[in-house]
């Protein structure tokens, strides 16, 4: 989305703010983003996030505490990111944790298994919601 | 969902189909079921199912082929299974696949970090939809 | 949703509005809809919708122009109308448009086929997407 | 879309329908969008619905109704519009409500709060459901 | 979505499989396909979802089964799947379904229908959910 | 979703954590909830959440930003709360932040309009998408 020509909205124009461009609180964040993420470039997702810095500051802080280290591997992780990715029908979330996810060490094998649960998990929910199925007494437990 | 009386729709009854009910060829599915699962039950998706015999058959064939050894383990099919349910809002599966997931050896503190990361990615999702984020270049090479 | 005690909101109560206690201007639109559905009763999701008359009138307006006859027949309508409250889960219309489908025909072995049907688009459709499909050149001519 | 060359669908060309090609019927709905909006343009989502005059009469009777003046500012309309959009993903809308949304007089700032928001809810929603929360008395009353 | 070059992972490269470059596996499939459309070509959704064997084939049986002669006539079979799709915002589908639609017969009336009957059910979906309306005694019967 | 009895997984019990039963890190936050809120009871979403506390943690710390005073006007922030919430379904949040919308002095009138704005938003949505309306040119600059 673009601000229309002649907005008076102080930085409305959506072209991805570039690190040189950055003010000093947005470098601190980006600098922040590639030290953990050991890389020396800022994705497109930061890079127009950046318009709000409050916005990006909150969104890379919990990023960075939920794809961090924790009882779940990175793989995982990337693969739970995926498949909400392929259900909400985000592109460009779809592309850039499937980098991250090949980066991870998933194989094609993997892959392919992802996306069949996904596929399936999107049919079987329908069905169930069709035929207003009643959860199990045993489930309740 | 019920069919309304005095429906000449044959079957239309929406009581689930137990197995002391169900024909030869339900039954056969629902033996399947159990010899594959090692339960001694059959869950209320099947047994709403089965209205539709050709329903239930290849659903079934489905998920015994996608859910099955593979080369992602048991425990990460369940929690991406559970990501899509969580996402598309199904209740009953959210519940059967949570059930899936506990038995499979699912700890509460991976059970948190999936919320955390399904929640987090159902965000992030809609923040690069509404921002129209280019895909970045080198995630096309 | 129900306004909390002592809101000061008028009409904010969340009970349905019955015929007997419906104003001039709602009782004329639950007659149209009778008179249009040839019924003697109103379904609920009429009665909470008439808290605000504007939109009872407007969405009743909606439904019956594009449910009414036109070249689609009247069960390929209510078929179309459940397979989109399937996918979003709305659990009142897949209950509602169900009876309707009923009423108007639907056998259990057309109702297995829809079933089927939106059950597998919402697995094709992600599939079509996690891929990022590009559409295929003859679809565009 | 498009319809397949040697169709014998009147009409199913889905080039936009321009003012100077439009039936009588259609111009006098453009007619009405320009007044209404002080414009003097049409927008493509309204030359594509075109293609069914009924459609196109019908929705912008809807809309003019719902976005016209009421006891919510325009520029909130706007946000509530942008908000559905961007939750369900559809690219144009997001556009065209968000250039709607500057012209009412948008900042920048609520711009960033209306992202905030609607990431937040989409994140907040999952979490709700996936814990089947149950809702609270208070909340019923 | 791409593999990142470099990448140890076989087959990832996501090019389309071409009928040329097809395994005799997928090959197989591919004339199945041919053969049971009556067609000489290959759409870019099996092309991309070859890279997994195996999905193919489960997919396309899935498909070949439920799309297949039934109760349901063909053209109403493409309407429900393209009512998903529209919903769900798949466009490669929409624009798949659409040409199948087109060629199975579908004129621009009964495409206006359908847009109209998907717009205004998922209208009155969330106007149901928001509202929580019960779901009426007589339905239930 | 509750955990299987004879589970090994801590805290896995899936009743609501009362103020009473909760640790010192709990406690803490829910005091910071009710001084926030001015209230002295806390709602059932965080009483589940609770569970991990990590996730409980974090929510409330980007719902206290968010949702707190900021350039839009805290009746507006809800009611952009409440279209999410109807658009994706999630029952539980459209009760409690229904419940807050009044509580901020939301009118009858106003919710009859935000109903009506989230109903064609959702329609609208549906329809530029299955039509793949281009996006304007002006809407870009």
């Amino acid at each position: 989305m673009t601000a229309p020509t002649g907005t008076t909205a102080p930085g409305a124009s959506f072209a991805p703010i570039e690190y040189a461009d950055a003010s000093p609180e947005v470098r601190a964040i980006y600098d922040d983003i590639m030290a953990s993420r050991k890389t020396d470039w800022i994705n497109n997702f930061w890079k127009y996030l950046a318009h709000d810095p409050q916005n990006l500051r909150r969104i890379w802080s919990d990023l960075k505490e939920v794809m961090g280290p924790g009882v779940l591997d990175p793989l995982t992780k990337e693969l739970i990111y995926m498949a909400v990715s392929i259900t909400t029908g985000c592109r460009y979330c779809i592309a850039s944790h499937g980098a991250s996810a090949w980066a991870k060490g998933m194989s094609a094998a993997q892959y392919g298994e992802l996306l069949a649960i996904v596929g399936l998990a999107n049919q079987t929910n329908r069905l169930a919601v069709a035929l207003d199925v009643p959860v199990d007494e045993r489930f309740r437990t």
